[in-house]
């Protein structure tokens, strides 16, 4: 709870940030989150200025479905990150978090033990109108935290809608954690998510869990066994895994160690960052132009009557289409 | 070879395709495909009079890497389908096509049997800036099929690109071909396609390809065990075929029949329909807004330059996307 300050100036937020005063920090990315024009073009500002600080830490991502143990993994390994020697800093991406931010991450006390150390920071998804608001705030959120100093950044997803291949986008690894289960169950993985997954973990290898997890672990296999992953060259490992006991973590953080080598001798990891920058660049402005094409008045008084009539099949997309460019922009052809 | 004839009017056009007359079906396709305003307005116009009489075919998409044995397939279906009273349009989307049209099915040689079917029309993927464009022309191509009373509509698709994705979009039921060989040739599935498939076909299931025929389908069967489909409550089925020999093709079109009937019954074809319809408008608008803001002047002067510091890290993709939008227009705000 902090009272009302006067507002800190852009260099003032930026020298705060690289000191690491978590304070400072903590409205820095209040005000890279914010969504009115003032504070949009006082974060491009700061951004601006931390941008040469950014870009050294690992970005790994983390999906699963609820109650696979997302929390746990992060607890886990934050803290086994933090005693060898790392800052980390735990991110969320949920298109579902609400003004009020009811979001994944929003109760810390999930993560208790982390929240209290001081090399970590946990920071709940923001919200925004659309999944490429929450992405983009959480991407140059993730850059704040780089410019702090955090050298590992975890950032979850619980993946609603498209989130997890928003996350995938802006991170150097993507982890997908399983549980053992029904065969059913195992169908809980999102179409296309299993792809996205440099690294499987199936959680929950404990006590008379072991046996389904290790049974989970091999249809994954076999169905990785299948697919190219998003890395040539890189064979997606399967791990079980116990949060709770510990069981497993050091493996899969080796493996993670494994690909950031990997990625890093050959300059992939270069590349991998310029086509993240151009992907969020490119969500951007198309988020926009849309934006304002939807916004646009004369847009706005035809579209749900043409798209209606397209829907129904009486008019032609492309005729609707050309209508409604027109509208917009008269020398839109 | 036609001679050089006075241009039909739109109603010509129309009633010639009503009528089923080749010639005329073929110039209002030429008209569809073309790209100059003139010819999109007219084929517009053409569209708009056809459309009441579009929708009422299947709609099929085959994809399968080169070798795969597509055409084979489509002839065997093609021909199995004209003897069963369907009339059977054979479209492509080729994203690699060129203005000179060396697109696949531009050799009817290919499928020369079904070529001299009155029952048939063979069309070559319509050639065009992108993805979106071929995209779009198909879709057109095939609602003028459709009005010509093709019943059935095949669109063939070699998978550069997104182009599997693009295809699954316009169609009611997507078809995987793929063949036996070693578990390197089975990687040849592209990521994410495997999802997309409703029925997937082994080919080349005779003489000594059998084993190998069998064993890659039980290996897509375990990897498709984990996935969901594109149509809830749909689970893909695995076909072992010999397009070449007949082998089969009738239990893929009992699959593809069971299908179509599964989403009739409940209303879902409809709701399909209506959803492709959506993306196809969306589509179309989103390639035109992006488009537009390319070929803007004051964008174009600073795109290359911004876009390059973005790339580098030294400008953050916000303040790119902020400065190229107010050069685009002001009150983009």
């Amino acid at each position: 709870m902090s009272t009302r300050r006067a507002l800190p100036s852009v260099d003032e937020l930026a020298a705060g940030v690289r000191a690491g005063d978590r304070g400072l920090l903590a409205r820095a990315i209040t005000l890279v989150e914010g969504r009115r024009a003032d504070q949009r073009a006082r974060a491009q500002a700061l951004l601006e200025e931390l941008l040469p600080d950014t870009g050294r830490a690992r970005r790994i991502g983390i999906t699963g479905v609820p109650g696979a143990g997302k929390s746990t993994l992060i607890e886990a390994l934050g803290l086994a990150r933090i005693e060898a020697g790392s800052r980390v800093a735990v991110l969320a991406v949920d298109p579902s978090s609400t003004l009020s931010g009811g979001s994944i991450l929003g109760d810390k006390s999930r993560m208790n033990a982390l929240a209290q150390r001081t090399e970590a920071f946990i920071r709940p998804s923001p919200s925004a109108a659309s999944l490429g608001g929450v992405a983009r705030r959480t991407r140059e959120v993730m850059l704040v935290c780089e410019a702090a100093g955090f050298d590992l950044v975890l950032v979850e997803t619980v993946g609603v809608g498209q989130s997890e291949s928003a996350v995938a986008d802006m991170v150097d690894a993507f982890v997908l954690l399983s549980v053992g289960g029904t065969g059913d169950e195992l169908q809980g993985i999102k179409k296309g998510v299993l792809e996205l997954a440099d690294v499987v973990a199936v959680n929950k290898a404990d006590g008379d869990g072991q046996e389904r997890a290790e049974l989970a672990a091999r249809q994954l296999q076999s169905a990785l066994s299948l697919g190219r992953g998003r890395h040539a060259g890189w064979r997606t490992p399967v791990r079980t895994i116990s949060a709770l006991t510990g069981t497993g973590l050091e493996d899969l953080w080796s493996d993670l160690d494994e690909l950031w080598s990997t990625l890093e001798a050959d300059g992939r990891l270069a590349a991998l960052r310029r086509e993240q920058r151009a992907l969020a660049l490119w969500g951007l402005l198309r988020e926009r132009l849309e934006d304002h094409f939807r916004g646009h008045a004369a847009v706005r008084g035809r579209l749900a009557d043409l798209e209606a009539g397209v829907l129904d099949g009486t008019v032609a997309p492309g005729r609707a289409a050309e209508e409604l460019l027109r509208l917009w922009s008269p020398d839109a052809d």
